[in-house]
């Protein structure tokens, strides 16, 4: 059993030999950049330890979970164009650093090279990784879409909003641990097994980063406290928050997402505050982490080689950043 | 054999099947108009007139060859934007009739379902199959990048343009026919050989685009002529012209050039006639048409077996629109 730090620091050390000095530069440049900043390759740290669960050899593991990083790195790229946002890990977004049109198509050009690593697979397991892996990019397109789409409907359930999130951002970790559970070579129901507690446990990760958008401390988060709110994302606070408000407070609610008054943050906060919804969400988030955790009970390897996925399932869910 | 038309017919028989109606429609409705508004469909034709030369089982063609006129159809979504590109094929682009967001995450789930169809190639030839048209798919962005440098470079020469062309329009057309031959069973020299004759042919076509871009009729093309030398593109035209002007003609050349006047679309064609420019690039596109026919050549089945692959592209070198 190799430890998470172990597994990282080989993805790191795979990362840095991606070689990337192809032409034109002006397509390779930004994608060196997105791939150097960063961030917690939690994708290809799932994939590898699912494999190491089920001693599996690693190494044949590393590049299909190379490919699974660099598809996570396309589609943060392209949603920074979508979502306008100018800054990610710290550093200029590319469409920021550049233009739009360097990051549709070195986003491209990234998608095309995810998929040359995900096929790196060894032969006997390649079309099965492939096609985990193609659904799931499918899934995640649509699941940036629903996300869109919220931006402008009015009439979101937390039942949507748990779909949207499962699309967008849970299914790209259960697969990862799929894929790696696939690379292993143990049985497909093992697979399943860890697809449904990755699809729980991310779930939990999204209520987790809602939370912290609004309740972390701003010097150990990387943005700015409250930028949800700021720009009325739906998340599940804010769909919690007017489920649960009555009366007076629900008219206070609908004017401050309907205004944009200086201090609109804090006021939404004292509100959310009145109303438990930081209880509420944490209390939904542990019940997707639970939920995790059964599947994860469910599979039949001795406890230590579970030990590091579990352990790292806790950090994300206890993470202040 | 079957004859361009019945495969033509097959193509559209099968885009027809193909079923887009998923969710979110947001996602999707998009996808079915771009693959809707037709076109030519040359790069999937030319997938299955290949494998027919070699007498494979086209049925089991079909659905890679549907992958790769999806992926064309991304390429073009994706391009519309970063050309500000307003119509094609007479309607609408995505970006125009939608938005940019659309375009983006439409041509990136597009991209998603091309490989899902590559991928559907039989399993004895898949990862072959693949290999090719993913290289392809790095080098179609390659060479949407430079043509997007040349814009506003100043120093491109005939042979840059030349690899420009090759790498952003004739390469996808080569991969077509070579993973017809691969999907035919035939041998890899064979698929090299084609290879090489759609790489030259693709380069024949794009300098009858430019051609036709300057001296068709407007009513017999699409678009309204003259619209490369309204936007300063530097096309083989243009780059032969600068190559050839001298003294006064090339500095009328440059100004035209450097101005917008509004005779300027007449005043640039004179002095391409002057300069026998259209002459020059017929003999350029002439030349490669023969060497795409040398590589035909060399391919040892019986005559009757190439006469619809020749047909075909003695159709688009002699086509006015």
């Amino acid at each position: 059993m190799r430890t998470i730090e172990e597994i990282q620091k080989r993805i790191a050390v795979a990362l840095t030999e991606f070689d990337l000095r192809r032409k034109p530069v002006e397509l390779y440049q930004p994608i060196s950049y997105t791939l150097s900043l960063g961030g917690k390759r939690l994708r290809p740290a799932l994939c590898l330890m699912a494999c190491d669960m089920f001693a599996g050899d690693l190494e044949k593991a590393l590049n299909p979970a190379i490919g699974i990083e660099i598809f996570h790195n396309f589609t943060l790229l392209h949603d920074d164009i979508m979502d306008k946002a100018p800054i990610r890990r710290g550093e200029k977004t590319v469409y920021k650093k550049w233009n739009s049109n360097v990051a549709i198509l070195s986003g491209d050009t990234m998608m095309a090279l995810a998929y040359e690593y995900i096929m790196k697979a060894p032969e006997n397991v390649r079309s099965k990784v492939f096609s985990i892996f193609n659904k799931t990019a499918i899934e995640v397109c649509e699941g940036q879409q629903y996300d869109m789409n919220f931006e402008t409907q009015n009439n979101i359930t937390i039942k949507d909003y748990i779909e949207m999130i499962r699309l967008k951002t849970a299914v790209l970790l259960a697969a990862s641990l799929k894929i790696g559970v696939v690379l292993s070579g143990a049985d497909d129901e093992y697979g399943e097994a860890l697809y449904r507690f990755g699809e729980n446990l991310g779930i939990a990760f999204q209520l987790k980063d809602d939370l912290l958008d609004v309740f972390s401390e701003v010097e150990k988060f990387g943005k700015t406290t409250g930028g949800d709110i700021t720009t009325n994302k739906k998340t599940y606070l804010y769909l919690k928050a007017f489920e649960k408000a009555e009366g007076e407070t629900l008219e206070k609610l609908k004017y401050l997402f309907e205004n944009n008054d200086s201090d609109k943050v804090n006021e939404v906060k004292k509100i959310y505050e009145k109303l438990n919804i930081r209880e509420e969400t944490e209390n939904e988030m542990n019940r997707y982490f639970d939920r995790a955790m059964d599947f994860m009970e469910i599979i039949p390897v001795n406890e230590n080689r579970k030990s590091e996925l579990i352990k790292f399932a806790k950090n994300l869910s206890r993470r202040e950043s």
